[in-house]
């Protein structure tokens, strides 16, 4: 048991005061877990486009003061009551939606979309008692996608913590906490391309290369890129990309380029943008007869997606993911361990890192589309 | 060796001399058969819609005179050059698609469109040499999706002449060439509802009917059915369907009724309508996390499938199949087993029967939506 177990701890973290303003390190409360949570020290974070997306605060329920951060690694300091599963010292990835084990969803073979954790990003306090553990002078601050991980401590239900191999190192396996193993989930656990195959990743942001590692480690033959920036083929290579086509310099719909390129269409796509146009070209470039879409990347809230049936009468499939598929405590240990045994590479996804102190920075890189990863050292 | 072989042989055949009017039966040449192609003795045949739909010619090339039929049972009476896997006497089912056994598409494990004998309705001749087999006093008579069979005798690639046991009985197995493995393979071979699961069926005529069966055979706890004539329910019940819904007695959308029904959706769903709205709520009735629509119902040629691609990103799949996914040759005769071994019932798809030279009586019987299949007798 820690000597502070129970306790109320002052901490550091970085608040959202106002949509889009920059985060401000402030000195916050941190109350103890109560039944099922867990406190856990945030040791490394990372951010991610949905923390810049919720923070601008552009056509979502604007929740303000609230604490940003779902992609991180931690230790466990504490648990709330009726938590067997872990204990203080525990390593642990928190993740933005939970398993609670005993729903339909977490019961069934196939999905992860747990009944009473999954991801909500409206709600911005504790499901137990709908209060928020953070505050300031006893003014609540909100939790985001119940992780919150812009603080040095943070409260999470233990449904939505991984705990894994201690040996990992968590400056490279905080990543995996969400977009890292959605792409990679995308292709390894849903698109199941075979060996051999070609595949096609539409968008090549951090998600997208996630999505092209699978199919490196799943034995691709060919993975083409497709992305409206041509110069990110070039670091796409580094993740198994071996052909690339950029929509705008073509005068015909890029699934026409891409099924002249491969006799008839590819064997899988995975469509990581989230723009309808690039999902719709990703599902009908796949090949008549085995070809498997999958789309990964989020839709506007008015997107419709359009094709005439007969798309799928020539026996395409259409599959839609969500964090991968992978179950977070169930599965993410296992996805840690590819790291471990050297099949996946984390290190070419973190291209920058920054101390806490200097968090907006990594907003920063982001909005300019600077790099994949950045990583948030929280003990500078 | 038949002592027909390699010759012309007379006899009759059901002649569409123009779209819409009633066949007439005629005396026809029917020529032998030419490298790979079969010449067989069709002993049942059965009517589907598709006949009647390109016999109708609308919105589609017409193709006149035409034989038409591809729902069959016969015994081979002559083989062309190089077939070695039919013999005179074999019993085989004629298929309006084929399997070559050598392109990508029968190479591969999950597809079954071949790129050789794939169907095309367009044509009227034979592949090898783009002549007819059939003619009247020199002049030729057209077929259809290379089966013919509202012939006494018709030639047939041997890629789509599926050789079934010869104890089956051809005038129940007939009905296995088209629809019936069509909707029965659309639930075995594709939706794969697991034990016990739920499962809807959009449009309960034969097709949709053969998918129901597929479910009562796979196990399915909670069979339902969807159409828009609620009459169809107590004939549906044979074949296993456990409750109905008609959309037109209810004033929200079929996918909220049957999600009310199934607490969130449905397991699997098989649309064999074609009716691009009934595929919407096929698609959307399907239970998020794990749910998987199939389209078996070919739609019009202008048809757009739309939905909200949140509906995939939900764990949603969504797919099409042709022909139930049966390869041809290599899957039909494991179908008439499945009847030989009384998993399937096929006595209760056959509502009719009809000697040949009455052939119009089944065209009436499918026109005014009486019974299921006509079984046609070539020998009366």
């Amino acid at each position: 048991m820690s000597s502070t177990a129970g306790k109320v701890i002052r901490c550091r973290a970085a608040v959202a005061w106002e949509a889009g303003k920059p985060l401000v390190i402030e000195e916050v409360e941190v109350a103890p877990p109560q039944a099922m949570e867990v406190r856990i020290k945030i040791v490394f974070t990372s951010l991610c486009h949905t923390d810049v997306y919720f923070w601008e605060a552009k056509g979502q329920t604007p929740v303000f003061p609230r604490i940003f951060g779902h992609e991180a690694g931690g230790i466990v300091e504490s648990v709330g009551e009726g938590v067997t599963d872990l204990a203080p010292g525990d390593h642990v990835l928190p993740v933005f939606t939970g398993e609670c084990k005993e729903c339909a969803h977490c019961k069934s073979e196939e999905s992860n979309m747990c009944n009473l954790l999954r991801i909500n990003t409206d709600r911005g306090v504790m499901l137990h008692d709908g209060k928020s553990r953070f505050s300031i002078n006893g003014k609540p601050i909100y939790h985001f996608v119940g992780t919150s991980t812009f603080s040095e401590y943070t409260v999470v239900h233990v449904g939505c913590l991984a705990k894994i191999n201690p040996l990992a190192p968590l400056d490279k396996v905080c990543v995996l906490s969400c977009g890292i193993s959605t792409g990679l989930g995308a292709t390894l656990n849903v698109a199941k391309p075979p060996k051999g195959s070609t595949v096609a990743v539409f968008g090549l942001g951090a998600v997208g290369l996630a999505a092209a590692e699978g199919a490196r480690i799943a034995g691709a033959s060919r993975i083409i890129g497709v992305d409206l920036i041509s110069s990110r083929f070039e670091e796409a290579k580094k993740f198994g990309v071996t052909e690339f086509v950029n929509p705008k310099e073509h005068n015909k719909p890029a699934q026409e380029v891409l099924a002249e390129m491969t006799d008839g269409g590819v064997d899988r796509s995975i469509e990581c943008t989230g723009n309808v146009d690039a999902m719709i070209s990703a599902f009908e470039c796949v090949h008549d007869g085995w070809g498997v879409a999958v789309l990964v990347g989020v839709p506007h809230k008015d997107a419709v997606f359009k094709t005439h049936p007969i798309n799928l009468l020539n026996e395409r499939t259409l599959k839609g993911t969500f964090f991968g598929n992978y179950k977070p405590r169930s599965d993410l240990p296992s996805v840690v361990e590819m790291y471990m045994n050297k099949e996946l590479e984390l290190e070419k996804f973190i291209t920058h890192t920054v101390p806490f102190s200097e968090i907006n920075k990594a907003f920063e890189y982001m909005l300019s589309a600077k790099g994949l990863r950045c990583i948030i050292r929280m003990d500078e």
